[in-house]
């Protein structure tokens, strides 16, 4: 059987005999007795196994080493060691793959970057153990939350020919031989021969797609990979992530804050719910403060303010700042921590100056700001951003222009604003940043099973 | 309010005045009334809206053309006309977003190859409102499935410097400039130039990664993009597709196809639940006794065969094969076709020879095949592969040196045996090919929101 339905009535099998398969965590032979930390990774919790000498195969079972899978039939017993509820004495256990003595991951404390050395095999350590687990309940926790408020879930394309973030931002996509490549006459290599007969890339967003989606199914969402080139070798950067990017037609700028605010308590509380002993395991040895932080989440109201104040208030505030906050410009990391610590509440920043936002956002009334929003919450900075999207055709086009974007592989997009358009929002949520605000774990690197990151690509 | 909310209680809002904002799908407008068939993406069901004289805004709504988004105000009453429960009377219509008199998507019948050319606006086509929709459910109900029988959900890496599956299997990912390629003293293309500092592909599965997360999790499983390079312009195959591939840790051949079979009769199920209208639909217009050959797969018991029984079956059946059944070859179109139609019921063919396998399926005692199986389902033939994994060091070392595959970059994976392996399964599931059969949708490019095959990466 499984611990996690072990776990879930284990009265119902004290004093019976069960089996269970896993592996040995920590293996403590003595000359009477033996313990075994006892997981089979299918929850948290692990379980204690004792054998003794009243078994003909006591010294075998004293070798057993860590790490190694292993069959076990016992009875479930009371314990009697503290700490401990129930226990599985055994009357025979099965060696089913033994462990090597090089086995890097001996139950001792090990740095993150060990463990980063040995990406496939963290996944067993308790702190991955939870970090991964919480990374699997919060992605079924984001399906639950749109699947139940009646979004559809879209897979848009990751291979695009549309360079539309400009020149170097995204991956270029090749079947063509490096040391034989086509050239045309002018000497360019000849992607007519390629694949898709032109030069493909992989594309940082599923939006614009999205947005068509928008206009036949009212809302919708996608959650998947997404790549960027950035060559930033920092604790928030990763060149693979997974996004989520839901559109909704009929909703504004405060539709829009309504929706994020209720999508994100949704997540978190089904988290909480789910995933009690990794909160509890990650606030005592991670982020102390955890689980408060979270509960603290789900109960509050989040503050809503626009640019313009949140400069106000940056001015105003008795901080020297590195970076002057400025009516015209960005939030910087210093600034966002104030504005959070100030509010002790997760903000929305709207009305963003158009200069420093997406071509694609909808023009305030006062022509200089955009409907944009970014949400930024305590301890982690921004989550998400989204924004009303431009629903009034000319004014696309004059934005498009202005940021010289080029027209001719989005017509279809830009159609979208002659066939039925409509006012329409959407936001986008890096799904690393909510596992890392999710378990307070600090780098990117290690919410990622197998991260990529400029001049890494092991596994 | 949404047209999901109000088909599912109607009656709680007949006499009321409620507001509704979607798209005219079709506008009949007539001397003294009009009609209208009006969606709001919500669900499959539409709601009709009839406006009449009394109104003083009545030439101008007779103007509404098919497409446009609009607001309705009305009151929900008894519908007189013939196949529908309840209409709205409109009080007020406000035109949100007008559609252009070049709409491709008029209310008529337009085949499969038009809607192609119009990707980016087939999602509002009824054929397409349902094989997405349904696409999203089936999506929710794979989740369901794994995440309440203890599965954990791993999303592993697509970016990869392993070519596994061998020369110009996959796509090449790279971030220097075509055109100004750095070069090695030999002439060579300079990868440690690039983001990774290595030659980088996409890789088509999960599977390797996977089998590490089950180690550690027991029970995995991924579901994600996938690409192959296959450039064949077949009905079934794209470059860009979804998979999911479950790996479990203490499962032989035998559990795995439990696993299979228990896992598609619940999706299958929970896709019959929550789309009614939509299989009714397709059941009507696409594919004929759709909902019946659904339905008998949720109540039939799949059949489990070997290899050589099947090949016995051919051979003794009264059929001029245009490829003879042999013991040591694969299994035809038309073999799969004769042997779902001879059990009329989905069949697992197990122990295939070993040759035409992969290198990391089990070797079964009899050394000539492995402990491979794929599920054939009436109608649509291969719908899932897995097999149990190689756990035996030596075994799987003389798999890879017969099958050339390069350790070197695997040797993490090969690591996994000496770790505390055990016996382990797993098996991987085309997403678009479950749809297909969900659907009845021939064509893999109908299935998909935007299709990228050889020579097609539009929109």
């Amino acid at each position: 059987m499984y611990l996690n339905e072990l776990w879930k009535k284990k009265e119902d099998f004290l004093g019976k005999e069960i089996v269970v398969k896993g592996w040995i965590r920590n293996h403590r032979p003595q000359k009477e007795f033996g313990f075994i930390d006892f997981s089979d990774g299918t929850c948290f919790k692990h379980l204690q196994i004792v054998y003794d000498k009243s078994n003909d195969n006591f010294l075998e079972y004293t070798k057993l080493s860590n790490g190694s899978s292993i069959e076990v039939k016992g009875t479930l017993i009371k314990s009697e060691g503290k700490g401990q509820d129930v226990e599985l004495k055994a009357s025979s256990i099965v060696l089913l793959g033994d462990c090597s003595e090089d086995y890097p991951l001996q139950p001792k404390k090990h740095s993150m970057e060990f463990f980063r050395e040995i990406a496939y095999l963290r996944p067993r350590a308790n702190t991955f153990q939870a970090v991964y687990r919480i990374r699997s309940v919060a992605a079924m926790g984001i399906h639950e939350y749109f699947q139940s408020h009646g979004y559809v879930y879209v897979h848009t394309p990751l291979f695009t020919t549309t360079d539309c973030e400009g020149e170097n931002q995204m991956f270029k996509v090749t079947t063509l031989d490096f040391n034989k490549l086509p050239r045309t006459e002018q000497g360019d290599v000849d992607f007519s021969k390629d694949l898709f007969g032109k030069e493909t890339f992989i594309t940082g967003t599923g939006q614009l797609h999205g947005e068509a989606c928008a206009m036949a199914f009212n809302k919708i969402y996608t959650f998947g990979p997404t790549f960027r080139t950035e060559k930033s070798n920092t604790k928030t950067h990763a060149n693979e992530f997974w996004m989520i990017e839901p559109e909704m037609a009929f909703m504004d700028l405060n539709d829009l804050m309504d929706a994020e605010e209720e999508m994100l308590k949704s997540v978190v509380g089904y988290v909480l719910e789910r995933c009690s002993d990794e909160i509890d395991f990650l606030d005592k040895f991670v982020s102390n403060g955890l689980r408060e932080k979270l509960e603290n989440l789900v109960k509050s109201t989040f503050v809503r303010i626009t640019h313009h104040d949140v400069i106000d208030l940056l001015k105003k505030a008795d901080v020297e700042w590195e970076f002057e906050p400025d009516y015209e410009g960005d939030i910087a990391k210093e600034h966002e921590k104030y504005i959070t610590e100030y509010y002790s509440a997760p903000v929305f920043i709207t009305n963003w100056p158009k200069d420093i936002k997406a071509w694609y956002m909808k023009l305030n009334e006062d022509g200089k700001t955009v409907a944009a929003v970014d949400l930024e919450v305590p301890g982690s900075g921004e989550l998400m951003g989204g924004s009303q999207r431009e629903e009034d055709f000319d004014k696309l086009m004059e934005q498009i222009k202005t940021h010289h974007v080029d027209t001719k592989e989005i017509e279809w997009y830009i159609n979208l604003r002659r066939y039925g358009g409509c006012y329409h929002s959407g936001y986008g949520m890096g799904f690393e940043r909510l596992i890392m605000y999710l378990t307070g774990i600090e780098n990117i690197r290690d919410v990622i099973l197998f991260p990529r990151t400029p001049g890494n690509c092991d596994f």
